[in-house]
């Protein structure tokens, strides 16, 4: 093997850090917190980012760009979204340096030039953005807005994770404006659904789609709808959230609109995103002990053709002429003419990074008019007759999309467990860990007192779910409908 | 007329401030000069990032993420960078805010937050890069490192005009790394050609390309390499610089490789970037006094159909038939349906945006089997028969295309003037505006009293200027070839 991870079985945590190292998709900086995306890691969020921008504009959504720094008083001026993020939050205090007097070559901040008003760097842009659409909306006739921007925000979270939870990460945040409160919930619904096809389609993720307890909902949110995904340590991962804002941004900001009946009246918003948070998703809902397994739908590299035992002419030559056919159809290819390292070394390689298909080509298979076809899903190999191997390998993408797809779906659906006493709730968080679907008696502190006793939480309250009677798994009290708990990212 | 803006000749500095404000580009933002990017301003800059990102990747490099913050102690680490933007940037000192005791509702900067080490907000990443390329390169195998991203900067300016100069923009900027001084020349090269293919045949912006002045080099560089192009009212406008930083970043941040030898070399470097300015130059390159013109190439909507006098669903019926052929050849077509406006406020309306082509479609033209076409560059209308339409805007888009680049070529042209003395140098300067091609004896100093008395700098030393023996135009010593001064945005 070319390159050796810990085992998730050994230490999970410390395989996940292990993909991310080597497969080459993020690495530590020099500030607190923050990730470099690596080349690799990049491509996949571009093929995300490229998709989910597509699904958008799709929908009638447009792009647009909003400043980076949010001035205190705006900042301030949504209580509750304020306090959710005040606690983190990188702070410019001063806009210029100067040479230090006692340290020849070095800096300091120049104290005359302090900020009269302190910016926030955005931790999220309900603020900046509600405070512009304020110009932007007069009549009726000027909503809906529907806006969505890709951006950068800060968040100066304590213990960060790459991907999972880092200082910085990139995003979109999706930001429109109704005029009605109805049109604003059919919009984050709207978005909700999208989000869950997102994920299910092309990350290959089965989600359970549902909205929050207010303990967890969005800061400055009246609903937030939310799609949870199960991790194979049996851990959920929030997904991706969109908020049905209500009034409370309009109100903060006092935007208002005329109605047709000409009063006037306060602008409904939603807000919603995702994030580079979603590679650390992708990770963990596919990769093995090799490396990481990407979805060919989100694979920067769908297959790689490896010249056996060396990038001979003849087998280059062979190798450009499926690759070609290939792209014709769509893939993405790489042929590996590196003449200094060995197959072996290759084939952990490109396993590590989770390149979906792998060709082998030798002499002796052209000989025989064949080519070996490696699944990073499944590890199973086999020959194929060259003139075939095209339409072969664009079944078996789909075939592997589909595959990855119910692989994680049956893992997710085995870790659905029915729970009715808090005993075997802490038993089976405990021992199987996965998605604990419980009676609650619909109260925060209830809610409170399960996390402080076993840290796990309400992920979301399942729009699927049946009403049935029960009784909360912790108090006792009656409960409508089961709600489901787990451990979190 | 539905909207009015500035003439050029009357104030050509509001001209170009309706134009962005009146054609919805960008907005001004509660943060001092920090720019809102609206969504028609953000769809152009998408089409200028979406083809250099081609560009970029048809030449071998590939994307990546680095921290928006850069920890002081590196900011500091190559001398002439630091203090080239030391004295104009956004720093970070603390990472918290807590209730105001005295102000309910109010937040104040929680001074139990401080950093150890403060954080620059980027304003050019090389800092933090080159800190990380440190672990990225070992052997020579490990080079090149072809790395573009595309990211927010800021830089703390003190006058601001939307997109020409602003405190936050997003660019693009390419950071590569190579194991000899000429493969990293050849690199920046490339992307100096790069960038004028660009502006020239997708901006429709004829450039010179030259080199820096030793005042006008980026700090921290061996060489600046630049494109220049010349605005209507002949000021320059620097559309993209390319630089050769030899092993000044390599040596700040001890970044090594082992040559084929064994032997231990610092790496050589480049860097180079264009940003949202770009919009700026578009607009003062084709523009006119009824709005916006834009080139084809970059023009998110090429083709708008607009039903005369309103949207029956004949005509809505005969231009989606339209607009289909037109996609299917790759061209984006808008279909007018809103029946609240008239044609005469909506021709104004896309004239204002720039849309290349308009066109108008009645009753009496399905009658006669003849539609109307209008150019935004030349205001043309003619009458096209209906089956024929659809070919000739396919190539009356690459005419519209070529005819802007060959007029503001010409214009361009025309505003070469060569210069001999200082006395016409500041006649030309005043009263014609534009390039001054002249002598230069070579020395800052000159530089700088030419600076002092006219405001004109050097913009670059061409890369095509033939030898000649001349005088300086100022000092009127000796010189082998001209340079180009000018008055620069």
């Amino acid at each position: 093997m070319a390159k050796e991870i810990t085992s998730r079985e050994e230490n999970y945590s410390q395989w996940y850090n292990d993909i991310v190292k080597k497969a080459g998709l993020a690495d530590s900086s020099a500030v607190r917190g923050c990730m470099v995306i690596k080349p690799y890691g990049y491509a996949i969020w571009e093929k995300i980012r490229d998709q989910l921008d597509k699904m958008f504009k799709e929908t009638g959504h447009v792009n647009a760009y909003f400043p980076l720094f949010v001035p205190k008083s705006l900042f301030e001026a949504e209580e509750k979204n304020a306090e959710g993020f005040a606690k983190e939050c990188a702070i410019v205090t001063h806009y210029r340096l100067k040479n230090d007097p006692e340290n020849k070559g070095k800096l300091i901040v120049d104290p005359d030039a302090k900020l009269e008003e302190e910016l926030i760097v955005r931790p999220t842009s309900e603020a900046i953005i509600w405070n512009t659409y304020r110009d932007w909306i007069q009549s009726h006739r000027d909503l809906p807005i529907l806006i969505n921007q890709w951006a950068n925000v800060v968040r100066w979270e304590m213990r960060t994770r790459p991907f999972l939870r880092t200082a910085e990460f990139l995003w979109q945040e999706g930001h429109t404006a109704h005029a009605t409160s109805q049109e604003a919930i059919a919009e984050s619904k709207l978005i909700h659904d999208l989000y869950a096809e997102f994920a299910e389609s092309f990350m290959a993720m089965p989600v359970i789609k549902g909205y929050k307890s207010e303990n967890e909902r969005f800061a400055g949110a009246e609903e937030t709808y939310t799609i949870e995904a199960l991790m194979q340590d049996g851990k959920a991962l929030q997904a991706g959230t969109s908020h049905f804002l209500g009034q409370n941004f309009a109100k903060a900001f006092n935007v208002t609109f005329s109605n047709a009946e000409n009063e006037k009246e306060y602008v409904w918003a939603t807000s919603w995103g995702v994030s580079t948070r979603l590679i650390g998703a992708l990770i963990m809902t596919h990769s093995d002990d090799e490396g990481l397994v990407l979805p060919p739908k989100l694979a920067p590299i769908q297959v790689v053709i490896v010249p056996i035992p060396k990038p001979e002419p003849k087998l280059i030559e062979k190798a450009e002429e499926i690759s070609l056919a290939l792209k014709d159809l769509g893939i993405s290819v790489k042929i590996d003419i590196d003449d200094t390292k060995r197959p072996g070394f290759k084939f952990a390689e490109y396993e590590m990074k989770g390149i979906p298909i792998r060709l082998g080509i030798g002499n002796r298979d052209l000989e025989n008019n064949t080519i070996e076809v490696a699944r990073r899903d499944t590890k199973e190999k086999l020959s194929v007759e060259l003139d075939q191997v095209v339409p072969y390998i664009e079944k078996l993408l789909v075939e592997i999309q589909e595959n990855l797809y119910s692989r994680s779906r049956s893992y997710r659906d085995d870790h659905i467990t029915k729970i009715d006493t808090f005993e075997s709730f802490k038993e089976v968080l405990e021992n199987k860990g996965g998605f604990l679907s419980c009676h609650w008696d619909g109260t925060s502190e209830t809610e409170d007192k399960i996390k402080e006793e076993t840290k796990a939480t309400i992920r979301c309250i399942p729009l699927d779910a049946d009403y049935e009677d029960g009784k909360c798994v912790y108090s006792g009290k009656p409960s409508k409908r089961r709600v489901i708990f787990a451990k979190a990212y």
